[in-house]
Protein backbone atom coordinates (compact mmCIF):
# COMPACT_ATOMS: atom_id res chain seq x y z
CA UNK A 1 0.00 0.00 0.00
CA UNK A 2 1.10 3.73 -0.57
CA UNK A 3 -0.65 6.36 1.32
CA UNK A 4 -0.18 10.04 0.78
CA UNK A 5 -0.76 12.72 3.52
CA UNK A 6 -1.19 16.02 2.60
CA UNK A 7 -1.77 18.07 5.59
CA UNK A 8 -3.85 21.54 5.04
CA UNK A 9 -2.60 23.96 7.28
CA UNK A 10 -5.52 26.34 5.78
CA UNK A 11 -7.95 23.87 4.20
CA UNK A 12 -12.09 23.87 5.66
CA UNK A 13 -13.44 21.15 6.97
CA UNK A 14 -16.47 21.93 6.05
CA UNK A 15 -18.06 21.72 2.82
CA UNK A 16 -19.31 25.54 2.83
CA UNK A 17 -16.89 26.32 -0.23
CA UNK A 18 -17.92 27.88 -3.36
CA UNK A 19 -16.63 25.78 -6.69
CA UNK A 20 -16.32 29.12 -8.58
CA UNK A 21 -14.11 30.24 -6.26
CA UNK A 22 -12.26 27.35 -4.51
CA UNK A 23 -8.82 28.36 -3.76
CA UNK A 24 -10.11 31.23 -1.45
CA UNK A 25 -13.22 30.03 -0.48
CA UNK A 26 -11.86 27.01 0.66
CA UNK A 27 -8.80 27.68 2.48
CA UNK A 28 -6.88 26.61 -0.59
CA UNK A 29 -8.27 22.91 -0.53
CA UNK A 30 -7.35 23.04 -4.56
CA UNK A 31 -3.86 22.57 -3.16
CA UNK A 32 -4.88 18.99 -1.56
CA UNK A 33 -7.37 18.14 -4.39
CA UNK A 34 -4.68 18.10 -7.42
CA UNK A 35 -2.21 15.69 -4.85
CA UNK A 36 -5.46 12.85 -5.51
CA UNK A 37 -5.21 13.79 -8.78
CA UNK A 38 -1.82 12.83 -8.83
CA UNK A 39 -1.96 10.13 -6.22
CA UNK A 40 -4.31 8.12 -7.31
CA UNK A 41 -4.82 8.53 -11.34
CA UNK A 42 -2.91 7.08 -14.31
CA UNK A 43 -4.08 7.80 -17.80
CA UNK A 44 -7.27 6.13 -17.89
CA UNK A 45 -7.00 3.91 -14.39
CA UNK A 46 -7.42 4.30 -11.03
CA UNK A 47 -4.51 3.03 -8.52
CA UNK A 48 -5.86 0.59 -6.26
CA UNK A 49 -2.99 0.24 -3.96
CA UNK A 50 -2.88 3.87 -3.28
CA UNK A 51 -4.63 5.35 -0.07
CA UNK A 52 -4.61 9.75 0.34
CA UNK A 53 -5.39 11.43 3.31
CA UNK A 54 -6.26 15.15 3.48
CA UNK A 55 -6.10 16.67 6.72
CA UNK A 56 -8.14 19.51 6.60
CA UNK A 57 -7.08 21.53 9.54
CA UNK A 58 -8.00 24.89 8.58
CA UNK A 59 -11.08 25.02 10.90
CA UNK A 60 -11.59 24.83 14.59
CA UNK A 61 -12.54 21.41 14.40
CA UNK A 62 -10.59 19.84 11.92
CA UNK A 63 -11.09 16.32 9.52
CA UNK A 64 -9.88 14.25 7.37
CA UNK A 65 -10.87 12.97 4.13
CA UNK A 66 -9.63 9.34 3.38
CA UNK A 67 -9.69 8.26 -0.42
CA UNK A 68 -8.80 4.81 -1.58
CA UNK A 69 -8.18 3.92 -5.39
CA UNK A 70 -9.55 0.13 -4.70
CA UNK A 71 -12.60 1.52 -3.69
CA UNK A 72 -13.65 4.68 -5.86
CA UNK A 73 -15.06 4.45 -9.41
CA UNK A 74 -15.12 7.47 -11.92
CA UNK A 75 -12.76 9.68 -10.23
CA UNK A 76 -12.71 12.20 -12.89
CA UNK A 77 -9.36 14.38 -12.40
CA UNK A 78 -10.39 17.63 -12.68
CA UNK A 79 -10.77 20.08 -9.86
CA UNK A 80 -13.76 20.93 -10.11
CA UNK A 81 -15.25 17.45 -10.28
CA UNK A 82 -12.63 16.23 -6.87
CA UNK A 83 -13.95 19.50 -5.02
CA UNK A 84 -17.50 18.22 -5.69
CA UNK A 85 -16.52 14.92 -4.77
CA UNK A 86 -14.67 15.87 -1.45
CA UNK A 87 -18.00 18.46 -0.43
CA UNK A 88 -20.76 15.54 -1.41
CA UNK A 89 -18.82 13.55 1.96
CA UNK A 90 -18.21 16.31 3.88
CA UNK A 91 -22.04 17.37 3.54
CA UNK A 92 -22.86 14.14 4.34
CA UNK A 93 -20.63 13.83 7.35
CA UNK A 94 -22.48 13.51 10.47
CA UNK A 95 -20.05 12.58 13.23
CA UNK A 96 -18.69 8.78 14.41
CA UNK A 97 -16.06 7.04 16.05
CA UNK A 98 -12.82 7.03 13.12
CA UNK A 99 -13.10 7.09 9.91
CA UNK A 100 -16.97 6.88 8.63
CA UNK A 101 -17.68 5.66 4.84
CA UNK A 102 -19.66 8.16 2.76
CA UNK A 103 -19.46 6.68 -0.37
CA UNK A 104 -17.05 3.01 -1.52
CA UNK A 105 -13.44 4.08 -1.37
CA UNK A 106 -14.65 7.68 0.27
CA UNK A 107 -14.26 8.18 4.19
CA UNK A 108 -14.64 11.41 6.89
CA UNK A 109 -13.38 11.44 9.95
CA UNK A 110 -13.35 14.29 12.71
CA UNK A 111 -9.76 14.94 14.38
CA UNK A 112 -6.57 15.91 12.88
CA UNK A 113 -3.07 14.31 12.00
CA UNK A 114 -3.99 11.68 14.60
CA UNK A 115 -6.73 10.31 12.51
CA UNK A 116 -3.95 9.72 10.48
CA UNK A 117 -1.75 8.40 12.58
CA UNK A 118 -4.06 5.80 14.40
CA UNK A 119 -5.20 4.48 11.02
CA UNK A 120 -1.44 3.97 9.37
CA UNK A 121 -1.00 0.40 10.74
CA UNK A 122 2.66 -0.73 10.18
CA UNK A 123 3.68 1.40 7.19
CA UNK A 124 6.99 2.75 6.91
CA UNK A 125 6.81 6.82 7.29
CA UNK A 126 8.95 9.42 5.39
CA UNK A 127 8.23 12.99 5.63
CA UNK A 128 9.26 15.38 2.20
CA UNK A 129 11.21 18.07 3.36
CA UNK A 130 13.71 20.54 1.20
CA UNK A 131 17.87 19.52 1.47
CA UNK A 132 16.67 15.98 2.86
CA UNK A 133 17.89 13.05 1.02
CA UNK A 134 17.40 12.50 -2.07
CA UNK A 135 14.00 9.78 -2.46
CA UNK A 136 16.34 8.21 -5.57
CA UNK A 137 18.88 7.14 -2.92
CA UNK A 138 16.58 6.04 -0.26
CA UNK A 139 15.57 2.70 0.19
CA UNK A 140 12.13 2.88 0.86
CA UNK A 141 11.57 -0.31 2.43
CA UNK A 142 8.37 -2.06 2.78
CA UNK A 143 5.33 -2.75 1.29
CA UNK A 144 3.28 -0.23 2.93
CA UNK A 145 4.50 3.48 2.72
CA UNK A 146 3.24 6.27 3.60
CA UNK A 147 4.32 10.08 2.38
CA UNK A 148 4.02 12.95 4.64
CA UNK A 149 3.35 16.22 2.65
CA UNK A 150 3.01 20.09 3.43
CA UNK A 151 0.50 22.00 1.59
CA UNK A 152 1.42 25.33 0.04
CA UNK A 153 2.76 26.86 3.75
CA UNK A 154 4.42 24.07 4.85
CA UNK A 155 4.25 21.81 8.19
CA UNK A 156 3.64 23.87 11.33
CA UNK A 157 6.15 22.86 14.44
CA UNK A 158 3.39 20.41 16.19
CA UNK A 159 3.02 18.98 12.59
CA UNK A 160 6.94 18.67 12.31
CA UNK A 161 7.22 16.96 16.36
CA UNK A 162 4.42 14.57 15.69
CA UNK A 163 6.70 12.78 12.84
CA UNK A 164 9.40 12.97 14.31
CA UNK A 165 7.91 11.02 17.37
CA UNK A 166 6.62 9.09 14.73
CA UNK A 167 10.00 8.01 13.54
CA UNK A 168 9.14 9.64 9.87
CA UNK A 169 12.33 9.80 7.93
CA UNK A 170 13.35 12.97 6.12
CA UNK A 171 13.24 12.29 2.36
CA UNK A 172 13.37 14.94 -1.25
CA UNK A 173 12.86 14.82 -4.05
CA UNK A 174 15.16 17.24 -5.79
CA UNK A 175 16.83 20.90 -5.74
CA UNK A 176 13.82 22.62 -6.12
CA UNK A 177 10.25 23.96 -3.73
CA UNK A 178 7.81 22.43 -5.87
CA UNK A 179 3.82 21.95 -5.10
CA UNK A 180 3.03 19.29 -3.34
CA UNK A 181 0.92 17.86 -6.13
CA UNK A 182 4.51 17.21 -8.23
CA UNK A 183 6.24 16.19 -5.56
CA UNK A 184 3.75 13.26 -5.06
CA UNK A 185 3.74 12.56 -8.85
CA UNK A 186 7.51 12.58 -8.47
CA UNK A 187 7.52 10.04 -5.75
CA UNK A 188 4.80 7.40 -7.32
CA UNK A 189 6.82 7.56 -10.10
CA UNK A 190 9.95 6.55 -8.07
CA UNK A 191 7.58 3.73 -6.89
CA UNK A 192 6.66 2.80 -9.88
CA UNK A 193 10.24 2.32 -11.07
CA UNK A 194 11.05 -0.16 -8.07
CA UNK A 195 8.41 -1.91 -8.11
CA UNK A 196 9.06 -2.37 -12.36
CA UNK A 197 12.79 -3.71 -11.06
CA UNK A 198 11.10 -5.90 -8.17
CA UNK A 199 12.56 -3.45 -5.84
CA UNK A 200 9.85 -3.17 -3.31
CA UNK A 201 11.93 -4.24 -0.82
CA UNK A 202 14.87 -2.68 0.52
CA UNK A 203 17.58 -1.82 -2.56
CA UNK A 204 20.36 -3.58 -1.62
CA UNK A 205 22.34 -1.68 -4.77
CA UNK A 206 25.52 -0.50 -3.93
CA UNK A 207 25.17 3.62 -4.07
CA UNK A 208 22.02 3.66 -2.19
CA UNK A 209 21.60 3.97 1.54
CA UNK B 1 15.33 27.10 -22.93
CA UNK B 2 12.58 24.62 -21.84
CA UNK B 3 9.96 24.14 -24.14
CA UNK B 4 6.51 21.73 -23.39
CA UNK B 5 4.37 21.36 -26.74
CA UNK B 6 1.19 19.89 -25.34
CA UNK B 7 -1.05 18.44 -28.28
CA UNK B 8 -4.53 18.70 -27.41
CA UNK B 9 -6.72 16.82 -30.05
CA UNK B 10 -10.20 17.71 -29.13
CA UNK B 11 -9.01 20.96 -26.86
CA UNK B 12 -10.94 23.94 -28.96
CA UNK B 13 -9.48 26.84 -30.11
CA UNK B 14 -11.91 29.10 -29.48
CA UNK B 15 -13.40 30.77 -26.23
CA UNK B 16 -16.73 29.40 -25.93
CA UNK B 17 -16.31 27.03 -23.19
CA UNK B 18 -18.01 26.90 -19.90
CA UNK B 19 -16.12 27.34 -16.62
CA UNK B 20 -18.11 25.51 -14.83
CA UNK B 21 -17.82 22.13 -17.22
CA UNK B 22 -14.68 22.70 -18.36
CA UNK B 23 -13.78 19.24 -19.37
CA UNK B 24 -16.97 18.55 -21.35
CA UNK B 25 -17.63 22.31 -23.43
CA UNK B 26 -13.91 23.00 -23.90
CA UNK B 27 -12.87 19.32 -25.23
CA UNK B 28 -10.66 18.66 -22.56
CA UNK B 29 -8.75 21.63 -21.92
CA UNK B 30 -8.24 20.97 -18.73
CA UNK B 31 -5.97 18.58 -19.19
CA UNK B 32 -3.94 20.90 -21.06
CA UNK B 33 -4.02 23.36 -18.32
CA UNK B 34 -2.70 21.19 -15.67
CA UNK B 35 0.38 20.85 -17.77
CA UNK B 36 0.73 24.75 -17.76
CA UNK B 37 0.46 24.40 -14.03
CA UNK B 38 3.54 21.72 -13.93
CA UNK B 39 5.40 23.25 -16.43
CA UNK B 40 5.38 27.09 -15.33
CA UNK B 41 4.88 27.28 -11.02
CA UNK B 42 7.29 25.95 -8.58
CA UNK B 43 6.39 26.81 -4.91
CA UNK B 44 5.49 30.31 -4.92
CA UNK B 45 7.39 30.70 -8.20
CA UNK B 46 7.27 31.01 -12.29
CA UNK B 47 10.04 29.47 -13.99
CA UNK B 48 11.48 32.15 -16.34
CA UNK B 49 13.42 29.82 -18.53
CA UNK B 50 10.13 28.12 -19.96
CA UNK B 51 8.04 28.25 -22.73
CA UNK B 52 4.38 25.98 -22.89
CA UNK B 53 2.71 25.69 -26.18
CA UNK B 54 -0.84 24.25 -26.11
CA UNK B 55 -2.07 23.37 -29.12
CA UNK B 56 -6.02 23.80 -30.15
CA UNK B 57 -6.47 21.23 -32.59
CA UNK B 58 -10.82 20.17 -31.48
CA UNK B 59 -11.86 22.98 -33.95
CA UNK B 60 -11.80 23.31 -37.53
CA UNK B 61 -9.33 26.30 -37.32
CA UNK B 62 -6.93 25.06 -35.03
CA UNK B 63 -5.05 27.13 -32.96
CA UNK B 64 -1.88 27.43 -30.13
CA UNK B 65 -1.64 29.25 -26.93
CA UNK B 66 2.00 29.84 -25.95
CA UNK B 67 2.36 30.88 -22.16
CA UNK B 68 6.21 31.80 -21.18
CA UNK B 69 6.90 32.16 -17.43
CA UNK B 70 9.56 35.01 -18.06
CA UNK B 71 6.62 37.47 -19.14
CA UNK B 72 3.93 36.00 -16.78
CA UNK B 73 2.92 37.59 -13.65
CA UNK B 74 0.68 36.35 -10.73
CA UNK B 75 0.20 33.08 -12.67
CA UNK B 76 -2.31 30.95 -10.20
CA UNK B 77 -2.25 27.05 -10.20
CA UNK B 78 -6.08 26.57 -9.72
CA UNK B 79 -7.78 24.81 -12.92
CA UNK B 80 -10.53 27.46 -13.08
CA UNK B 81 -7.88 30.31 -13.20
CA UNK B 82 -5.87 28.96 -15.70
CA UNK B 83 -9.11 28.05 -17.57
CA UNK B 84 -9.94 32.06 -17.40
CA UNK B 85 -6.19 33.36 -17.86
CA UNK B 86 -6.39 30.66 -21.57
CA UNK B 87 -10.20 31.85 -22.73
CA UNK B 88 -9.31 35.56 -22.44
CA UNK B 89 -6.74 35.51 -24.66
CA UNK B 90 -8.89 33.05 -27.35
CA UNK B 91 -11.18 36.35 -26.96
CA UNK B 92 -9.14 38.66 -27.45
CA UNK B 93 -7.04 37.08 -30.31
CA UNK B 94 -8.11 38.48 -34.29
CA UNK B 95 -5.79 36.71 -36.13
CA UNK B 96 -2.60 38.12 -37.11
CA UNK B 97 0.76 36.19 -38.58
CA UNK B 98 2.74 34.07 -36.65
CA UNK B 99 2.43 34.08 -32.15
CA UNK B 100 0.62 37.60 -30.79
CA UNK B 101 0.53 38.54 -27.86
CA UNK B 102 -2.38 39.09 -25.73
CA UNK B 103 -0.47 39.93 -22.53
CA UNK B 104 3.02 39.68 -21.54
CA UNK B 105 3.80 36.22 -21.71
CA UNK B 106 0.89 35.23 -23.68
CA UNK B 107 0.40 34.99 -27.52
CA UNK B 108 -1.76 32.93 -29.86
CA UNK B 109 -1.34 32.10 -33.17
CA UNK B 110 -3.46 30.68 -35.87
CA UNK B 111 -2.86 27.43 -36.73
CA UNK B 112 -1.60 23.82 -35.17
CA UNK B 113 1.22 22.31 -34.82
CA UNK B 114 3.05 23.98 -37.55
CA UNK B 115 3.06 27.15 -35.92
CA UNK B 116 5.22 25.39 -33.10
CA UNK B 117 8.18 23.96 -35.65
CA UNK B 118 8.23 27.23 -36.94
CA UNK B 119 9.04 29.09 -33.48
CA UNK B 120 11.23 26.29 -31.97
CA UNK B 121 14.40 27.38 -33.08
CA UNK B 122 17.46 24.93 -32.81
CA UNK B 123 15.73 23.59 -30.43
CA UNK B 124 16.14 19.57 -29.72
CA UNK B 125 13.01 18.14 -30.17
CA UNK B 126 12.16 14.83 -28.01
CA UNK B 127 8.54 13.37 -27.89
CA UNK B 128 7.37 11.55 -25.10
CA UNK B 129 6.41 7.62 -26.04
CA UNK B 130 5.76 4.88 -23.82
CA UNK B 131 8.26 1.98 -24.18
CA UNK B 132 10.69 4.39 -25.33
CA UNK B 133 13.83 4.43 -23.75
CA UNK B 134 14.15 6.14 -20.27
CA UNK B 135 14.40 10.22 -19.91
CA UNK B 136 16.93 8.97 -16.97
CA UNK B 137 18.98 7.43 -19.41
CA UNK B 138 19.20 10.04 -22.30
CA UNK B 139 21.54 12.46 -22.66
CA UNK B 140 18.85 15.62 -23.42
CA UNK B 141 21.95 17.14 -24.67
CA UNK B 142 21.83 21.22 -25.46
CA UNK B 143 20.51 24.18 -23.54
CA UNK B 144 17.42 24.32 -26.05
CA UNK B 145 14.55 21.85 -25.61
CA UNK B 146 11.36 20.90 -26.64
CA UNK B 147 9.58 17.89 -25.58
CA UNK B 148 6.29 17.10 -26.72
CA UNK B 149 3.95 15.10 -25.37
CA UNK B 150 0.12 13.85 -25.94
CA UNK B 151 -3.04 14.79 -24.57
CA UNK B 152 -5.55 12.21 -23.01
CA UNK B 153 -5.60 10.76 -26.50
CA UNK B 154 -1.86 10.36 -27.23
CA UNK B 155 -0.76 11.69 -31.06
CA UNK B 156 -2.68 11.02 -33.76
CA UNK B 157 -0.74 9.62 -36.88
CA UNK B 158 0.08 13.16 -38.53
CA UNK B 159 1.35 14.67 -35.60
CA UNK B 160 3.52 11.59 -35.08
CA UNK B 161 4.67 12.03 -38.82
CA UNK B 162 5.56 15.41 -38.30
CA UNK B 163 7.52 14.95 -34.95
CA UNK B 164 9.66 11.66 -36.83
CA UNK B 165 10.31 13.91 -39.90
CA UNK B 166 11.25 16.61 -37.44
CA UNK B 167 13.67 13.88 -35.79
CA UNK B 168 12.35 14.08 -32.56
CA UNK B 169 13.91 11.43 -30.03
CA UNK B 170 11.71 9.14 -28.40
CA UNK B 171 11.82 8.95 -24.37
CA UNK B 172 9.52 7.87 -21.95
CA UNK B 173 9.24 8.74 -17.97
CA UNK B 174 8.97 5.09 -16.33
CA UNK B 175 6.67 1.86 -16.42
CA UNK B 176 3.07 3.53 -16.58
CA UNK B 177 0.94 5.25 -19.14
CA UNK B 178 0.56 8.79 -17.25
CA UNK B 179 -1.46 12.12 -17.26
CA UNK B 180 0.34 14.68 -19.65
CA UNK B 181 0.95 17.14 -16.45
CA UNK B 182 2.27 14.21 -14.57
CA UNK B 183 4.82 13.44 -17.44
CA UNK B 184 5.60 17.05 -17.71
CA UNK B 185 6.76 17.33 -13.90
CA UNK B 186 8.72 14.02 -14.07
CA UNK B 187 11.10 15.46 -17.40
CA UNK B 188 11.34 18.90 -14.79
CA UNK B 189 12.18 17.57 -12.52
CA UNK B 190 14.78 14.84 -14.48
CA UNK B 191 15.98 18.74 -15.62
CA UNK B 192 16.04 20.06 -12.41
CA UNK B 193 18.32 17.75 -11.29
CA UNK B 194 20.84 17.65 -13.92
CA UNK B 195 20.83 21.62 -14.24
CA UNK B 196 22.13 21.30 -10.38
CA UNK B 197 24.35 18.36 -11.24
CA UNK B 198 25.91 20.72 -13.86
CA UNK B 199 24.58 18.45 -16.51
CA UNK B 200 21.98 20.57 -18.94
CA UNK B 201 24.78 19.71 -21.69
CA UNK B 202 25.04 16.01 -22.79
CA UNK B 203 26.00 13.68 -19.68
CA UNK B 204 28.91 12.18 -20.41
CA UNK B 205 28.44 9.43 -17.52
CA UNK B 206 28.84 6.21 -18.11
CA UNK B 207 25.67 4.07 -18.34
CA UNK B 208 24.02 6.94 -19.65
CA UNK B 209 23.07 7.00 -23.81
Amino acid sequence: MRRFVIVGRTAKASADFSLDDLPSSSGRLDVLLRCVRAALLTSHGLRSDVLVYLVLGGSESPRVVRLGGAGLQFVRPDERSLALLVRKALERHAGGAGFVEQKPGLSVADGGLERVLADLGGACAYVLEEGAPDVRASSLGGDDLAFFIGDHLGFDETVRSELARLGALPVSVGPLSLHSDDVVTIVSNELDRRLTRGLSVPDPSPGRS
